[in-house]
């Protein structure tokens, strides 16, 4: 049938079948084109992740708990479908927020923002917030980080443990943090001066004259750890930003470190971002792979979608193919604690 | 609970259930944010529309039939989940060419294309397709012309009604032409020229020395007519270009013919485009709106997505409301036939 | 200096030098990276077809007119550094509007549609024009196409000819018709009812009971022998869409005709579209060699820009570089005439 | 001439004159539409905060300095044409590099990055590095943290001070760091850990069993000062991600210290991301007006433009305008140094 050596297997056109399981739609996904294509790809990359003892690290960017995924993450954390989370400040700060009872709202894009300014609340493009109520999951952190050793710094991950230890205590509903701090599942958040979290802390420390100190540069230590440890790694990028470009750099500091280090061995990423701007956060794999980020033999892909379709659906998906996972050994991260 | 006339409902952070139909899953997508919401949206309008006894035109551009959406479009056309198409001329031509028995092939975008030129593979992003297998296609819609009556015009939907007739016969595979010629979808293409099909007709005209005549004014008055017959009109657009454009002016040219039109009543679109860059692909309904081309009250969501992740979800998910669509009163378009 | 032989030149960081000429600028330009860089390419490879005796087709999509990108083109036709265009309707239909003495006006996308609607003001983006006036130039079309031979189908650049004839005659501006008609630039338009043009012929034909008669083949056979009568072939694509894919596909339809033809061998496209959405409005000059529409050897950039930013900048640079073109052969369309 | 309150003026299609002063191309493209516009606006906007006694904070991200970017930063600062800059590591460590006399190169995107990867090459788009050089300058920042107080934590701004003085020194090129340094800029930024600078002092720090301490709040604290003592203030986007958020956040923060804060009274933005994804980066400043992180009568524009594209264009022109700003009383930042 086929012409060429370039010519393997035929598109097969997607039938459309009521009741198909996410997962099957998936699969057969794998077999039309373009960001569907990609779509399925990101899905069975993330199986074989599962399947392969990697230890999966996974960066969170844009605002993607006011949009609605913050269960969807605590279902990735309770479940070990990720093992290490790397995150902006914002996300965690509104994972405290619902995890504190409060909510995010359905608004819309297209209303004036000088009325919402009167009326408090704060938009998300299509997303409301009660801005009063951010004000108070500010002071909260503030206060939290009173019940800390105020003598010494903290890695972002230690910090962000013991905020979500007591979160898993006072809590109305689980979140990221709380999860995580249950589940043994580290995070780091390398930009944390730059969210709610610094302003808190900032404003806090400025009343009772005392700067929260945290060890920025441990973080990069420790996470560099984590692929040493690890039997090999792959990571899933939920946008681009300073999440996605400091789990990048784990594999140069590793490198540093120990000497032989590949590059992640898996990668996945969901993003609206374009290569041709430049910048980290739409760059390729392949070109992750001439710095010696990704291996040259990697599994890869990279699909052109907002995250809040990408992951209500490949997640659901996984959760449809538990046989795969519900066994996997799982990396402990014990060593962290005397990583200097 | 909320502290705002502008907060109504909180966002529902998304649930990880296995086995959920798509239809259930993209119903709970409704209560997150950004495109995740609006693709629940398009879902739910769509379904307004077959409830409300709407005409419904579906715009068609981009490659979607290399990229595997042929046999969605069939199952729209067959179910009657659209009621007229207007399409780029490549569609339809590579509609013909898997209606003939002819494959596009699953390839890759990293690959030097003048290996694909020596190998005669024709490269469309990730999809292959065998050029000497498009030159037969040329050559059939050429000879096909010339079972046509060569002393008149005919529109593109007269055309495109006989070519589908015609595949309907000797066909391989149930496609988009054949399909609507055999279930009274009337399709339009406005460009027809600009496509294989214009070539084809181009090349055999040139030997036979007949130019072949389409009468593309005659399809501006047939799909005002559409609309004025219409009871109300609903548009879904998969990508921009020309067919949106064609659809969306079929308001202004009935309004001419009739006098009191008011727009389209309810409007989809998924695109990757966006409307800063100030082309009709990417503008937004809000701003058709102010053309009168969409109704002041209409219902309408643009979804930002590569539409090869859009139709097999959303087209799943009707499929699996069926019992609302079922009994469907369908327009019919016997008028067509005498319509100037 | 370098290591290695892919390292040629080091990027030259921009200095900031006040009143250097735009072309000095964009020569620069050409030592940085990214996007900037691209500009700066194709603006050098502009220069180069217009020194290499290359037949030059313009594909000119998006609303450019309304933009106020008229006096460009209509600069690029008088000084001939453009052969042959081939455009939207929406284009020359806005084009026509502005030559017999009618405005778009400065607007802002932050308003409410409907009030414009109340008001009469059709919205582009951020620019306004009176409905009315549209209104007048549909009728205009209409009317002017009594004075064409009513028993015979026009070709697109024909009817296009006579338009630009009669604008020059009564215009109070010049436009992008007038010039071409006058300077020997033939204008073809691929979906001539898709568009104003299109209302405009459809409304007087209802009305006189005549359906003007287009010969849309007839566009693709000059077009292609426009490539075959040339010594080699360039293009530059201001968007995608319909113009593009018309010229694209020129080559192979030449091919078919005269059987060795390369591609062209020059291409320059202005875009905010990107590639990995599959569609021909995106893909890059690579893909299109695979197809044979782009010789191997040709020199070609994608700049990914608005094009309001890229024109005005290149067309001023061209200009500073008179030098270069102004003696510059054209070719000459007499052949078109007789051409089936 | 005008026939509603919305129709205020004409656009002024775009007239082609050589050797015009870029600033007055930028001028006149204020009268066109799209992004050509909003460039005009970008440069008018900084022209306006100039000459209004504005605090400007300026947030650089994306590849920047590989893009051949730094000469134009290195402008800004001398001339003072901004006060404050934000920016990702990566920027500043690109900078280090090229101030200690090695270079960026011009690439391309079309190379296989496997054989990058063995030339010891790392690609950036379509610009590469010589691997090697930036171990030597991971090193190099390692050994100059050895000058500093190894027994206190440092400010970001502190840190980049003192390196700013060092490379002022030992330099071979004058960069953005060493002007900062020279001219009373301070910069920030906010995750330093995630760049090379983190990867430098992480490895060093390892070896000699120091971890260098970042005192990332009092960042937060300082930048919230600036805003304070500011009579009012102004920002520039390039790019968005962590510089964009921590400008934005120092209204909120400054809110909270003095109460009566008001916003950013001037904006501009290049951005080629979107607003639609929902995430900060591509966010409009209206959304910021909601969050009272921008003044409800600010002006403000978005331009959707590659900044290697719209920096060099616009800074030139700010350069031919010198008169308006080069008497410009700048402010002073002396309180920083006891800002707690």
């Amino acid at each position: 049938m086929a012409k060429s050596k370039y010519l393997h297997k035929p598109v097969d056109p997607f039938q459309i079948i009521g009741n198909d399981p996410i997962s099957h739609i998936l699969d057969r996904m794998g077999s039309i084109s373009f960001q569907g294509r990609n779509l399925s790809n990101a899905f069975q990359i993330w199986k074989e992740m599962l399947k392969d003892q990697t230890t999966i690290f996974m960066g969170l960017a844009g605002a993607m708990v006011p949009a609605g995924m913050r269960r969807i993450l605590v279902y990735l954390i309770e479940n070990r479908l990720i093992d290490c989370l790397v995150s902006t400040g914002a996300n965690l700060f509104h994972d405290m927020h619902e995890t504190l009872g409060k909510y995010h709202w359905i608004g819309t894009s297209h209303i004036s923002d000088e009325i919402l300014k009167d009326e408090g609340i704060d938009r998300i493009f299509d997303t409301f917030a009660v801005e009063e109520e951010f004000y108070q999951a500010d002071k909260f952190v503030g206060q939290f980080s009173e019940t800390l050793d105020l003598s010494r710094a903290y890695t972002t991950r230690e910090f962000l443990f013991h905020l979500g230890k007591h979160l898993s205590e006072i809590g109305k509903e689980k979140g990221i943090l709380s999860a995580a701090a249950e589940n043994g599942v580290p995070i780091y958040c390398p930009a944390i001066g730059d969210s709610s979290i610094g302003i808190g802390l900032a404003i806090h420390g400025k009343k009772s004259r005392h700067s929260f100190q945290f060890d920025t540069v441990k973080d990069v230590i420790e996470t560099a750890n984590i692929v040493i440890n690890a039997k090999q790694t792959g990571v899933i990028y939920v946008g681009g930003g300073t999440p996605k470009n400091f789990i990048q750099q784990t594999e140069v500091t590793a490198g540093y470190l120990k000497g032989d280090v590949d590059g992640h061995k898996y990668a996945v990423q969901f993003t609206a971002d374009a290569p041709h701007w430049g910048g980290l956060s739409g760059c390729t794999f392949e070109e992750a792979q001439s710095w010696g980020k990704i291996q040259k033999q990697a599994r890869m892909v990279s699909v052109y979608v907002d995250s809040t379709i990408a992951l209500p659906l490949v997640v659901t998906a996984l959760e449809e193919e538990k046989s795969i996972w519900k066994d996997r050994k799982v990396p402990s991260f014990q060593y962290l604690n005397d990583s200097l």
